[in-house]
Parts: C-alpha cells; sequence; structure tokens
C-alpha cells in the first residue's frame, strides 16, 4: 500500500475556515481498505458526572485542528506521509443507553482495527475507553497502559452503576483487558474521596504518579519511567484533565494545578519507540471553553505530535 | 396550617446577589409538613438527542429567580402568602441511567403529592416529565394535559430505546395516565420527520395547536379553546422551547419562529382558574445562554406567574 | 454659531473599528462652547441592587455607536448639521461614594447646562438621575418627566439609605424638582414588592403605563397619551430595562415580557415636538449581553433617534 | 434523475452532534451530475466594513442544521425527494484579494449552474453577490431579484475601491445583471448616509421597502407585492441583517428594530412559486453570537424553508 | 463537640450538579454552636476600582465548589471529620454604603469568632478584610499577616475616601489591627504608581516578596521564609490576583505574570502549622471568567487545600 | 523639549473605567511636535489566514491598559516622565485592499518618524510589520530585527498573492529592510508546512529559536543570546502568538506550548539597552478572548514594559 494517500486539504489553496471541518483537514474516508491509522469520533457524554458536553468534543476539534499543517520540526516526520491517515467518521452511539453505546463503540472499534488499522479516538468522555480496551484485547490479550489523568478513574460504581466515566480502568482490569503491571497513570491530584482511592492500584501493581511527583522530578524523569514501563503492545489514554485548566478548561471535570501545554506535549513525543495499538483522548468539553476553545486546539496539537511519532 | 410560612429572603436587607441561591430565594425547606407548594428540581438530562446541559437547569434558575419580588401586580396576588411555597431542594437523579432515573423521579414525586403538596418541578430534559406523570396518575387517575412546546414528543422510538426526550406523552398515553380529549399542545413547529407524525394525536384526539395557528388567532383565542379543553385535574408541562430561541436561547433543541415572552407569560397567567395538580418547567440549558440568562430568567417568571395564579 | 461644526469620523476613509472610541465617531470636545447637545458618560454603578457593570455603559455605547450613520431616514433630519453634537467626554465620579457621586455629577451637569448645551447622559445606573435632575430643576424650576422603565424607581428606601437606583424619582419629587401632573412612566411591568407600590404615584398623580396597557392599547395611542401629557420644559429619562431582555440583555435588573426595539424605537421618534431640556439613557450594563453587544447597539440607536428629533 | 438520492444522516441511528458537520447532515457531494439543488459555502469576508468573521458563516450553519428534519408541515413537503439537494462544500476563495475571489466564486458558481444544479450559497459578506449574479446572468441575462436587507448596498465606492460589502447591488445594475424594475428590497431600516441614498434607486426604477413600511401594511401585504413585482428568472438575496439582532446578533453589521424569526421565515415561504434560480445567504457571522448560535439556526432554517418551497 | 457532624452531601447519591449550591456541598448551617471552621459569603464590591462583579464571587465559589472530595491526598487529611465545617451563609452588606457594610461585615465575624468558631471568608472585594482584622483583632489583639496579592492594597486614599479595595492594610495598620513585624506580602507585581509605594512598608517593618523575588529564589524558599516570619496568632488573606491570569481570569485587577495554579496551591499547603485564626479569599469576579470559571474553581480548591491543613 | 508633557489621567479622580479609552489613559494627540513616541493603531487584518479580527486589536488595548500606572518597579522608571509618550489615534487603513493599506500605513509611520518619534505601532495582523519596515528603512537603512513569534512568517505566497501576515519578514529580507544578521527569531514552533521551512534563515543567516531551545537554555540565556546579536538600529516586532494560547487566547494563529506571561515581559525588559527605533504588537484579535480579555491585557503591560525601558 502506497503511503500519503490522504493529504490535508492545502490551505495555500482552500483557506483553513473553509469546507466541512475534518480531522485536520484530512479526507473524509469511509472505506478503511487503504486507512493506516482512522481518526474517529466517539460522541458520547452519558458516562460524566458533573460536567456534560463531550458529545462535541470529536466536531470541535475538527474545527481546531484546521490549523495543523503537514510537518513535525520537533520530530522531523511528514506524519501524513509515513502513513495513510484518515477521518473516518464517528461511531454512532446511543445517547441514551450506555450499554448499547458500548456495544456500538466496540463493534465500531473492532471494524477498524480487522483492517489493520490502528484507531485512535477522539471522545466523547472517558466511559468510551472501556469498549475500545474490550475491542483491543479481543485481538492483541491484555495490553499495557499509559493513561494521562488528573483521576485515577478505578472508582467502582456510581449511582448503583458500573460504567461511567470513574470506572472504565477498574472494569478493564477486571475483564483482564490491562497488564496492570505495565500500566502507569500520570499527572493524578484533586481531592480524592478518601485514604484507599489507591488500594486497588496498590493490589494489582499499578504505577501511579501524581503531579506532586512530577513536579518533584521533572517531566523528564517521569517520561523516561513511563518508557521503561512500556512493553509489547501498549494503549495510551488521553484524558485532557491532566492539564491545568488554564490550558484546558474545556472539559468535564477539571482540577487545578496541572500539567502545561508544553509538559502535554513534551509527554506525547515521548511516546515515540512504543509500540501503541490505540489512542483515544476523551473529555474535552467544548461549551466549557471560551472563543479561542484552546481545549480543542491543545487536543489537536497532541493528536498531531502522536500521529508525528509513528 | 397558617399560610404564608415561608418568605423569600428580603432584598431590602439580604442583596439579591448574596446567600445560597433558592428559588425566588424562599427557604429550603426539607420537611415537606407545611408545604403547599414545593418546587423541586429534577436535574437530569440523559434524554437529551442533541445539546446536553438541562441537569443544570435546576441550580441556574434558582440563580437567576432571585430578582422575584413577592406580589404580582397584573394578577392582583402575593403568591408566598396564599400558599406556603418552599424550595424543596432536587430529587436524587442517576445520570448514567433513565430507568434509575425513572424510579427515583416517581419515587421522589409521589413522596411530595403524598402530603397534599402540589409538585412543581423544574428540569432537566423533558423526558422526566414521563415518571412524574406516572406518579400523578396513581393519585388522580388520568390527567388532563396542558402542553407548551416546539415538538409534540410523541415520537416511538431513538436509538432503539423508548425513554427520551421525545417520547414522554406517547409512552405517557400508552401507560394511560394522560386522558387525550383534556390533552391541548401549543406552540408546535419546526422541521418534522413526517407527515405521519401527528397520526397518533389524530387516533386519540390529541389538540395540537402550531405556532402559525397561533399567529393567525392570536394567543387570546387561542389561550380561551385551551381553557375549554380544561376540564377536571389538569397537568402542566412547559418546555420553554415554546419560546422563540431569541428570548429563550438556553435550550436543548431550538426552534426558530416560536412565541415571544409576552405572550408566554400571557398563556401561564390563563391557567387561573384551572384546577392544576401539578406543573414542570424544562429543558433550560444554561450552558447554550449567555452571560445575561434570559432564559433562566424567563423561566423562573413563568414559575412566579404559575405561582401567582394559584 | 455655525451649526454641523462637529461632524462623525468619516467612514469611507478612518473605518469604524479604527480610532480611539467616542460617541458616534463625534470628537471628543472639551471646550463645551459651541456645543449645543453635550453627549456625557456618568460611569457609576453603586446605586445597583442586583447586577453590576453599568460603570462600563459609556464605554460600550461609545463603543457600539460606531455603526452610527449621519441621517435619518425616517425623520429626514441630518442630527449632526443641526445640532453642535458632541463627545464631550465622562463627568467623574467617586465609585466609593454616592454622596460624592451626586456632588461631583450635579456640578458637571450644571458646567454643561450653563452654556445653554442640552445634556444628554448615558449612564452608569439609573441612581444618577437624581443629580442631574436636580441641577437641571435649578434652572428650569420643576420640569416634567418622561420615563421608560420597567420599573417606577419610585421606591423609598434600600439597606437604610436613600440613594440608589431604586429611589431616584421618588426623591426627585419630594424635593420638587419633577412636576407629577406631568410625569409618565411607560413600560412598568415585573413582579413588585406589594400593591402598594403605587401609592406614591396616585397620591402625586403620576400615571404610570403598564406594559400590558401598552399591549393593549397599542404603541401609538400610549405615544399620543405621552404627548398630551407633556407641556413645557420635559426631562426624559431612558432606562434601557424598559426593553425586553431578547432585545437588551445586558441590563442590571431586567424583566421580561418588555418592549421590542422597534416599539423602543417608535416611542423615542414619538418625542419629536416636545422641549427637552435633557436625556438620559441608563442601565445599560455590558458584562450581561453577548459578543454581539445588542443592548449598547440599541441604546446607540435610541440616542441617534432622540438626536434626530432635535 | 432519480429524485430523493441524498438524503440527511439518520438522526435516529446517528446523533444529530455526531460525524462531520454537513448542511442538514446531507452527504458532501463533489460529483454534481446528479445534484439538483447546490449548497455551497463561500467564505469570504474581506468585504466586511465593521465586524469580520462572516468567513466562518458556512462551518457554523453546517453545524446549527444539525438540527433539521426532512418535512416541513406547513409546507407539506419532504424537500431532499421533491430535489437532490446536497452539501457541495465551499468554492475556494483568496482572503487576501477581493478581486481574485471574485474570480474564484464566479468560476465556482457556473460550475455548478452548468449541469442544471440551482446554486444556494451560503456567505460570507455581501459582497459574493456580485461574483454569483455575474455568473448567473450569463447564462439566463438580467434577472429580477429579491434583497431582503437592513441596507440598500447601493453605494459607489468604500476606500477606494469599488468592491465591498455595500456595494454589490450597484455593481450589478451596472454591469446588467439586474433587471431593476423586477428588483425589491425589503427590510431597510437604520441610519442613512444621506437623503440621496436612494436617488440610484429611483433612477433605476427599484422598489425599496423599508422596515417602517412593513409594520405600517403588514409582511402579509409586502410578501403580495414581492410576489406581484417577481416575473421570469429571479435571484433571491437573503442578508441576515435584515432581521432584528435580538434574533440574529450573529451578523457584521447589524440594524436594531428589524424583522422577528417569524416574519423572516414567512417571507421566505412566500416565494414558493417564483422561479428562482439561485439564492444566498449572507452575512452570518459566528463570533458576534452567542454560545446558543441562533443566527446560524435561523440561517439554517430559512434555508430549509426555501428547500421545502422548490 | 464530636467532629465530623457536617459532611459534603455524597456525590455517589446527588449528582455534583443537583441541588442548591453550597459550600463544598456541605450543609448550610445557620446555628453556629457546633461549628469550627465557618465558610462564609460578603458578597460586596463597592470597594472595587477597576471591574466590579466580586458580589458574585460567594455563589460562584459555592457552585465551583461541587467538584470537592472530602479527602486531601498530599496532606492525608479529612477535612471534614477533622473539623466541623459548614456552609453559614452570607454576612449581609449594604451595596449602596462601604461604611454601612464595615458595620454589618463586623459584627457578623464577631458572630462567628465569639462562638470559638474561625471565619473563613469568602470575598467579595478586597475592602472586606478591614472590619474582619477589627473584629480578629478585638479578640486576639494584634495579629500577624500573610497577604497573598499582586498589589500592596496599602494605598492612603481614593476618591477622596479613606475605604476602598487598595488601601485595607495602611487603614489596619493605622488602626493597630496589624503586628507588621509578623506582616508578608508574597506575589507583588504590575505598575504602580511610584517609587514610594512602598515607603509605608519600610516604614513599619512590613515585608513584601514580589513576583521577581518568587521567580529568583524558589516558591519553596518563599514559602520557609512566609513561614520563618510567621509566630502566635495569625490572619491569612489571599488575594486571587496574586495569581497570572490565565489561571484567574475572572478578577477584578488583573496583573500578568503572576503565579501559577500550582504554585498558590503550594503556597496554601505551606500554611500548615501556622496558627491562623482567620482567612479570606477574596476578588473573584465571575463575570469576567469564561464559561469554565476556572477561577471560581481555584478559589474552591484553595480553601479545601487551607481547610486540610487546619 | 519639556518631558513628562503627556500623562495618563488621574485615577484617582478619574476612575479607570471612564472616559473614552486611549492607550494607558494617555491623551489622545494629533499634533506629533512633542511626542517622543507615538502609540498608534493600524486597524488592519485583511491579511490573517484563520481567525479575523485583529482590527479590533487597538480599541481593545486601548480598553484593556486602563488598569496601567506610572511607574514600573522592577525598572525604576517612569516612563511617561522620561519620554513624551501619547495616542496619537490610528493609522486610517483600506479593509478591502492590502496594497491601499501598505500605502497608507508606510505613509503614516513616515508621518510619525519624519518627528522624530518613535513609532509604537499596535496592530492589526503581521502583515502590517511590512509597510513599516519600509518606511523605518528609508530613514535608518537596514535595521537588525528582534521577531517574538510562534511562526517564522518568511512563507512565500498565498493564494498566489505576496503580503499576507505569514510573508512579512521575507519581502523585508528581500527588500533589503533587514540587516538578517542581526535578525533574531524567539518563540518558533507548531507544525510545519515542510523541513524546508527554514532554508531561507539557512541562507541568510537568519537566527530562530524554538520554543524547544527556550525551554532547554531557559530565557536568561536566550535573552543574552538576543542582546549580543543586536547592534545599531534595532526594530522589535512581538507578534502575541508567541506566548501560550493559556495567557494568550485572543490571537489569529494561535500555537500550543508557548511562553508564559513572566517570560515575554522578561524577553521585553531585556530589550534595555538596545536601540530600537520602532516596535510593533500584532496579531490580539479580541474575539477569541474570554471576558478578561487577558491577552489585551497581556499586551498593554508589554507595551508598558516596553516604554519603561526607553
Amino acid at each position: 500500500m502506497d503511503k500519503g494517500k490522504y493529504q490535508p486539504r492545502d490551505s495555500m489553496q482552500s483557506p483553513r475556515f473553509s469546507h466541512p471541518a475534518t480531522f485536520m483537514r484530512l479526507p473524509h474516508v469511509v472505506d478503511l481498505t487503504d486507512v493506516d491509522i482512522a481518526l474517529i469520533g466517539i460522541a458520547y457524554d452519558g458516562g460524566a458526572s458533573y460536567r456534560p458536553g463531550a458529545r462535541f468534543g470529536p466536531r470541535e476539534i475538527r474545527e481546531q485542528s484546521s490549523l495543523i499543517r503537514p510537518y513535525s520540526g520537533p520530530q522531523k516526520t511528514y506524519p501524513f506521509d509515513r502513513n495513510n491517515v484518515a477521518d473516518c467518521g464517528d461511531i454512532d452511539t446511543a445517547p441514551n443507553s450506555i450499554d448499547k453505546t458500548y456495544e456500538l463503540s466496540e463493534a465500531g472499534i473492532t471494524r477498524i482495527r480487522d483492517t489493520a488499522t490502528m484507531p485512535v479516538s477522539v471522545g466523547g468522555d472517558h466511559s468510551i475507553t472501556l469498549p475500545i480496551l474490550r475491542s483491543i484485547a479481543k485481538k492483541h490479550g491484555p495490553v499495557g497502559l499509559i493513561h494521562f489523568d488528573a483521576h485515577p478513574d478505578t472508582w467502582d460504581e456510581y449511582f448503583g452503576g458500573k460504567y461511567f466515566h470513574g470506572t472504565p480502568f477498574r472494569r478493564a482490569v477486571e475483564e483482564g483487558l490491562v497488564d496492570t503491571h505495565r500500566m502507569t497513570q500520570i499527572g493524578i491530584r484533586g481531592p480524592l474521596f478518601g485514604s484507599d482511592d489507591f488500594d486497588f492500584h496498590k493490589e494489582h501493581g499499578i504505577r501511579w504518579i501524581t503531579i506532586d511527583e512530577v513536579r518533584e522530578r521533572g517531566v523528564r524523569a517521569v517520561a523516561e519511567e513511563m518508557n521503561q514501563r512500556a512493553s509489547g503492545k501498549m494503549y495510551v489514554s488521553f484524558d485532557i484533565d491532566c492539564v491545568d485548566p488554564a490550558f484546558a478548561p474545556g472539559t468535564g471535570t477539571p482540577e487545578v494545578g496541572g500539567l502545561d501545554s508544553y509538559e502535554a506535549v513534551t509527554f506525547v513525543r515521548a511516546l515515540k519507540g512504543i509500540d501503541v495499538v490505540g489512542l483515544d483522548l476523551v473529555e474535552v468539553t467544548p461549551l466549557y471553553d471560551g472563543p479561542g476553545q484552546v481545549t480543542a486546539l491543545l487536543a489537536a496539537n497532541l493528536l498531531f505530535e502522536f500521529l508525528s511519532s509513528r
């Protein structure tokens, strides 16, 4: 298969603000045959405990990705030439049922990864990671996990339900989708429910790195540890709330004192060399951003940096 | 029981912007014994097909009701003296399950109407009307219904589910909660799914009045017809989207060309004399309003006008 | 004195968005010698009971008046040719003292009307009307008053103080500044404090016209009555909240169900022929408007229509 | 050619907020062969004298058209079954040159109308109407024109240039693209440059109807006159600023006192029976709207009503 | 007295967005008998020199504190178990008089600290600190002061008045409420009035630490010095504008180049071990924040971190 | 010539929010005779490739500069005493023509620098730097250039045109206006068009410093290099997008991962000692900022720091 089949619309000919907005102005491709990396939206926010609106995440990130250009200077790569990357639209969801959304999402991801295509999923709230991992694990077995987040998302139940945006990683571990010894959480902070919030981690050997630890040891040292814990097939889940609300106000459960945008970009670039079989970027809720939509803009750049690292 | 037990905080002593916001600056009362009319929030938006955020409706309407004063000039009544009106907090909901939310909402309303208290429910999206009607009908049998809305909300299924904000009235009719011959819908407009969207109405003798008919015949004539069709125990469901987006931009599925705010107020005042056993005001989504929050302000005034008519 | 001395900046040469913003792009004139009509800001909002921000009213109305052109089609007049109209800056106020602000405002207005210049004052909250009337009455004796507002603003005390934005007209009557038999209030509506809110009016022969009366009789009939009650020197006070929040969300104490913008313009045009010795336009609070700043835009047009009627 | 080839995405399966936003959730079609009516964006705002941002008009109207359903109740038509309607993307423009944009726009429209497809163009500022008319007139000769607007847009020069959003109709008349005796302007209002602003109209027999005339005679009477003046091939240009800023704040040069949304819809429905060969809807600038984006929503509905009338 | 009497509403049962908003979802308690730490609003902004709106600070911080959970991981404490913390409502103020507001505020604080309750006051603008200190000093004598702020707030007069948000600390020193040798200001920056702005500090032995010094020496070193200067009863005044406008845009007199949110949190945590007899957090003006309300969110977290350190 | 002729309006007498907004509340001076440093607006955004609105930059920076006080603590200077600084209004532009705008801008700058006045130009988009440099170079010959920006702005053509906001520095070099060996670009980052984007730099000896280099070496080291490369007459061009979108969301082509506000201020202070003959600050687009307008506020402070360094 030839690479570079799908290129962003030429911004010297078609102004950036024109035409229907797609991820990075790439073609909207439905036939996955020639797609290496599928940018796909999962527009669901029924798993949000506080601020809703992540359902509009995929559309706004498409809009704000209009500024993306085709070359990464720091990584020295043309991501759209190295892989065939396309906007593959959204996976249909059911706003009135998390169960049905989980079925649809798993099926949708399976359709993608069946054709040797890596899914890069744009949420949506964090509950969507579970069906993605279900599909991924069916192909690859339990995967390692790099998880950027302010919250561990390993709580057990909300309102008597098992599925929510605060529970996907407990479920994933319980279902055997993740190899916890290759699981690392970065950016944890904010008020907690109790001193036992990390008992689950201790029990399963999950490594969690708080923002305090990041501040003490520095981003570089933490990124190195992240890399050392990575081996085999890895999945990456990036909750935008790992970033500080000054840089990413448009999110569902913001926590102050987080990463800045340069640090976030640095962490994503550090994924280079890791064998990533899928990534999601979740919890962008455009309704809570200002007119500059800096959160969606940051999300678009994080996706670009990830693509540039493949 | 003495009337006038609960009075709004005195705005000549406590500025309107101070203290925790409650509906109309009334006391937050948990013990319903002496309450005649319970203002109650049902903060749920899992039934929204397009724009989320009605979960923040009760809080924002509390906030914007701070301007309400205790006397209605046009109606010549002191509503807080005629009835004991209080902010009875919110009914707990389950953001991750419409089924559980329906159980909780029905139980919550039942707890209220058990003590001879009239529930005035503040949504939340329109899906919450069904459990309210279930509770109401258990006490009163099938009730008549006055329904202000841009949409009929009598569709059958969304995404394979029976419960959503576009289906409550079909369900209510099917479940025998409403006497369709005393059911009137006012304000209908906007693009439809098909020419058969009102077959259900024709079959059941439901009267629907489009905005075009309101414009042709005038508000007064329509209000008169509304009154003539009312008899016995009546329930009122007020979807804020019956009002034009210029006057009520903060709503989930806005339709252009609606009522203006004066007309909306006029319709609510016209309820005087009708034996209303419950009312809900739904679909206020503050995230889509501007800083003036004119939608929540209008909602607060409609509630006040209703209270003044009791 | 030659007329037409001060002309708006030519928008065919200097784009509307350029240069420091002045009222209607007129010159900022400090020497009042040749000024017939002085547009003047009184940037004070210490008299606001609910939403603050009217202190930014003059600046935002300057900004949004950039679209004003020099000719009124309906009135067939060139207002800047008929009178020398200028932006005379702001009267300094004291944000920490309503007493000092009253002194400064009265002195400022006196300086203006001393040189045979008509003051057109841009607020600021409604408390500023009292010092203006004090100055005006010193020159002209008690004046008639046309007062557009959602509220009567004849309450007595707030928080133990006599001066506030809800009291100026009671004070003005008490101080003998206004001839109550030539005083007319238009647009009154919204919840009141009590059934005795208009006892003061009845006692003094003040005519108040509610929005309900406007809707019943029509704008034209009401405007005629307004004109019939006007005789001798008249003062006009225009509180933007007489207009509905859909058309004027940027205000301190909005009340739903008000005039629309066309009706407001119509009332102002109807002032033609009345001997107006001063006007104020108050209660524009830009912080509560959206990015379109439609409230300040409406205010700018109302001022233009008034100027065109002189 | 079969009709109904292109249908909006099914909103019962794909939520309205999902997938890349296209006009009315219709397919994005590049091959015009089977297209009857081409919805096309012209994202250019270099002709704006005051507020920029109409370049984002097409994208936002796509976004807000997500609520459109497939059937018009009042018109009793399924517009997407009667004609093959599609989102044909945008015509590329050159943000740094109005001359080049005119060339590109005319060529783009010609490509569309060459295949017997009616162009429905979404601006962009009003300067884009001129190149559209150039193309239209090459096919049909001088057309009649129905022009909804607050402004006549027949001024001559701005900043020494002939092309701008205030001049397209003077240019069109000068170039012989329009038959002025079949040209009608509706909604004119706001401060003017001078008493001679309509000399051009008088000279050429152009009929202009001010908002004052609309208010006096009523929408129905004016719509009838509009229809009587229409004969032969007609073009329709709809500047959203004919609507009042309360209903359409997101526009470049707003004028208070305009049509309300119901009246705007009524005028568009009244086009039924007129032989329209093209329509544009211009001057939607989303940056000046609030989060509810009521202006783009209105624009989407006006387009739907027009399609339903074909 | 048992500790842990007042607990936040359980967010697994009552969604965070439901019920009237109180500080940290704690009970609204009027009887202070069992309260150790009283969270109290003082909603006054009549002392603001530039941007108003701090009157809405207490309400918005209540709203945004909904995300707070009951355990501090870094501090390893359950603040609501160690002390009885409650939302004690607002102290009534008089928007039209700073003198009366001062009386009311002092009396309100005295009522709180009379029952051995520590007042944690939420402003309001910075002028409210003076009456608090008056009350505190009456009980404890002159206290030491830790003052986070971009401005020294030791100016003398504004507009001829002694009381304003730029003067409270000069007044406090003059009135003998503060022991200047235990007074430390942190975060000072921005343009000044003159080179003598700190003469008062030099004269009284007040230590002021500019942001430049913080940048040079680091937060840890500055926090250590802060701690060393603290002894005996200390009061803490936290003006949110010590934080950079990127992290705290919603404030009255923002200055660029300030602390980031992590640094602010770090300083508050460093208060552990200091004998604090009262704290205020002031100058949050929600009107100037975006929809994410990151300023109020930060304020809520700073309050939580402080509570966790007690 | 006496210094200190023009002083900011006294904010102890005239509140900061009052009077027409000028840069730093300085007098609006048209006669340049006594002006040393002319603050001048160039309100043009026809060169913007993505987000428009920089045309409102000068007005908003005027507005947000109201908080500036007359003394710089860190620099220990009274800038308005050392030089006569004034708001000299705007240079007229032609929104419909970049060519005409270039002529007008060059002429306007020449008028300023003819009277030995240093122009400090406030944009507008970055395309305006070219005509300024043309004028500057006519007087001083090729100047050195310090250029803060996320982008190199040395691209060649956009949409077939030579003039745009991405091309001014290539043009300036080609026209011999800049001595490339004294040209330094700081802050470069973001996705690029290709690996050859800096071939032009290599060819001409232009030094570009990426944000990655700033992060590695530190601001101080980079500022030193900047100073070492400066000699002779230098021009400074400050594109606000060199700052991170968290600190400067209001800009046309934002790139994540930029300088923070303290670093930006530090760089500007480091210009002390360099012989600067002119400066521009461009690309502030207020429409994309939130209500706090932190971008314009930062711009105002950067200008103040620059003035304080002269």
